[in-house]
């Protein structure tokens, strides 16, 4: 089998078969396909597409590029949930406690911050102490004995997808549906879940622009998730705004800490409960409304935070910060963001924030750079809100005092004042199952 | 300047400044640019096209990329005739010998054979002891003592297309215009000629098998070589047959010996004829009527095939070969291969017909193939003749005996008998200025 010939093909615009998929993967990540003829062919699939087929078994060479985890040993089902990527998105460290102490098995593989959204592990690592690398049969063992643990991507899993993701991210091809597609299900499916609730976000602070090439997006997921045996449904949910006040990573442990103690913001309060249902929905919990009862009961008697804090102690995490979240270091610099002029906040441009708060330090420019878990920004004023100029609208917080002036001005910039109140839409978009 | 953003300015369709096109070709020969950032750009660029002016704009960076030439040291107007690749396509053999015979300068780099089509250099060493190395400087002597030399392309010539060839030959980035326009150009320019005549090729034996395509393909070289400061022209002639009756490499010399001494194919001549005509035009030799009758005098007195013995000898080979052509080693075996049914020869599949003669030894499937001068084709019938059933259509040569009756098999598959004569169109299709 030629690879020209597959590169071609592609560009011709036909159907890869099967077996033309797994020769490029299994060449590519042997060393034997170049990765000029890979970025030739991320480009030709950027412009021609694939079809579902094709899309699936691209998912299915990626999954099967390297090891593939077997949970068998983990007792009862095992659920997972994954975020396409959003700016003030906690929502794992909230869920993740929530379904675990209502009895299912949280076996859970994230992972760091991409572009201006951030990610799951960085945050858990701004927990003193907290351990996100751990030996497979450790974290297995964690599982079965509390219920939960959340872990950095084993480096073996999936291995097609690290090497692909470098390549599109140098070639401007992450853009592209089925790459996207094959590149976050090639990575779940190599884990060994039961259940998995995906949440595809849309609008200006993710990756999906508009709701209906996200719903594309979950409908191809999600019909490959089913094809490889899995339970499995997308939520679709709004980006247009960041979620919750935090962004950065310590602010958003604390942030999620007071959700969990039920003082959490209304919105990501709202979406954790509504995933945090599908997910029981899926594991026969119960109809949706009784599981949505049983996931606010969990925060109400406290059982769901307990969990967190068994979570992070069996993590090597120092869980007296998770008790005195005052305890968490503070930035060494703070700016306040004050409005230029009155009205209602009735846009803003969510990507925007996500950046000025990977120049506060929150986020990596470059892989070398490390991040500052202090850094970031507080929300005061919402999309929605009616503020007087000169209120502030949001406080940012830093290590790097001369960072604060150019995340304050993308901040202003990416917030539009009107004088009516904006339209609101509603967190969750739409279902896709 | 980033790269990455120059692909994705490309890939979103936008057009790239002078400065990006630079960048990107600097860059690559440098080394700085990696591989599998220029294959997913030319991708990009396959699908997204160039404007005539990002196409000018990277033929010049392409010419700019290394060594330029400098002529001044001979004497007198310098002419070039390119063809852009065909089958049986041995006019370079026999339009310089003429045109220099009446007193412009040839200075002619050539190259070798490309997939199907044939190169001039692998030609000319079918001569025995003919030189096509030669230093920058003897050769430019050779063009002042007796007007005429060719040699092989000049290794520090436009190094950015022998990068760019080789990697869009692995990456199936070859068949796009902007791509192929600053190829050619690109190096045509590198050398220091005044007059430019390019033989477009359209039809099954070319690269460009639509006139539409050779025609865009002509004005946009037309227009760039313009905007570089040449006299040039483009001619758009028929591929759809091979041109002459022979195919492969001593063959088409002896055809080329014989249309010098008038005894030439009637096709060949005719296309030589106004190919000579046309430079001797743009050298402000006379009209065009005046130019034709001139280059068929070069023929009719001797004074043609006089340059060409020059030539051969001037540039170290055996010229007894050139006056005894029989002298010329013939191939260990042959085959004749008949007519299956009776007819006219309505159409060939003129690529197939330069397949076979590679199979047959006369090309390269491989860099590291060597070529055997004596294999190829002699035609024996050609499109819109009459032939019986069990008539010999072609004659095949060959040093692999076991290769004969592939080729005759491609040759008869290739060849489309039909009861009634075919339209036949003319072979100079068009003129491009």
């Amino acid at each position: 089998m030629r690879t020209y010939e597959i590169i071609q093909k592609k560009r011709d615009g036909k159907e890869l078969s099967e077996a033309e998929i797994r020769h490029v993967i299994e060449g590519y990540v042997k060393g034997e396909i170049p990765d000029y003829q890979m970025s030739a062919l991320c480009m030709a699939i950027y412009f021609r597409g694939m079809t579902l087929e094709e899309t699936a078994a691209l998912t299915f060479a990626v999954r099967d590029s390297g090891e593939t985890l077997d949970f068998s040993e983990i007792n009862g089902l095992r659920v997972d949930k994954h975020s396409t990527g959003g700016v003030g998105d906690k929502t794992s460290l909230v869920v993740a406690p929530i379904v675990a102490s209502l009895g299912v098995k949280v076996a859970k593989m994230s992972g760091r911050g991409l572009g201006h959204t951030g990610g799951t592990i960085d945050k858990l690592e701004a927990i003193p102490g907290f351990q996100t690398e751990i030996p497979v049969d450790e974290f297995k063992k964690i599982v079965n004995q509390i219920g939960i643990a959340i872990v950095g991507q084993n480096a073996d899993l999936a291995p097609a997808d690290k090497l692909l993701y470098a390549l599109r991210d140098v070639t401007a091809t992450v853009d592209s549906l089925p790459l996207i597609v094959s590149s976050i299900m090639g990575k779940k499916l190599a884990a060994d879940d039961d259940c998995i609730v995906l949440d595809v976000k849309t609008g200006s602070g993710s990756f999906m622009k508009t709701p209906e090439k996200s719903r594309e997006l979950a409908a191809q997921m999600v019909e490959i998730g089913r094809r490889a045996g899995k339970r499995i449904r997308a939520l679709i949910t709004d980006m247009d705004r960041p979620l919750g006040f935090a962004i950065g990573n310590s602010l958003e442990v604390k942030e999620a800490i007071e959700t969990l103690k039920g003082e959490g913001p209304e919105d990501l309060t709202e979406l954790c409960i509504a995933l945090s249902a599908h997910i029981l929905e899926l594991a026969k919990k119960g109809e949706y409304s009784e599981c949505e009862a049983m996931a606010r009961a969990a925060i109400e008697n406290g059982s769901a935070f307990a969990k967190l804090v068994e979570m992070v102690k069996a993590q090597g995490g120092d869980e007296g910060y998770i008790l005195s979240p005052e305890r968490f270091q503070t930035a060494a610099y703070s700016l306040d963001v004050k409005a230029e002029e009155s009205g209602y906040i009735v846009k803003v441009d969510t990507e925007s924030y996500g950046v000025a708060s990977l120049l506060l330090g929150a986020g990596r420019n470059t892989k070398e750079d490390v991040i500052d878990p202090t850094a970031g920004i507080v929300l005061r004023k919402k999309t929605g809100e009616y503020v007087e100029k000169g209120e502030t609208i949001a406080t940012l917080y830093s290590g790097k005092k001369e960072s604060l002036t150019a995340a304050a001005k993308r901040i202003l910039a990416a917030t539009k004042v009107g004088k009516n109140p904006p339209k609101m839409q509603p967190l969750v978009l739409d279902i896709v199952e």
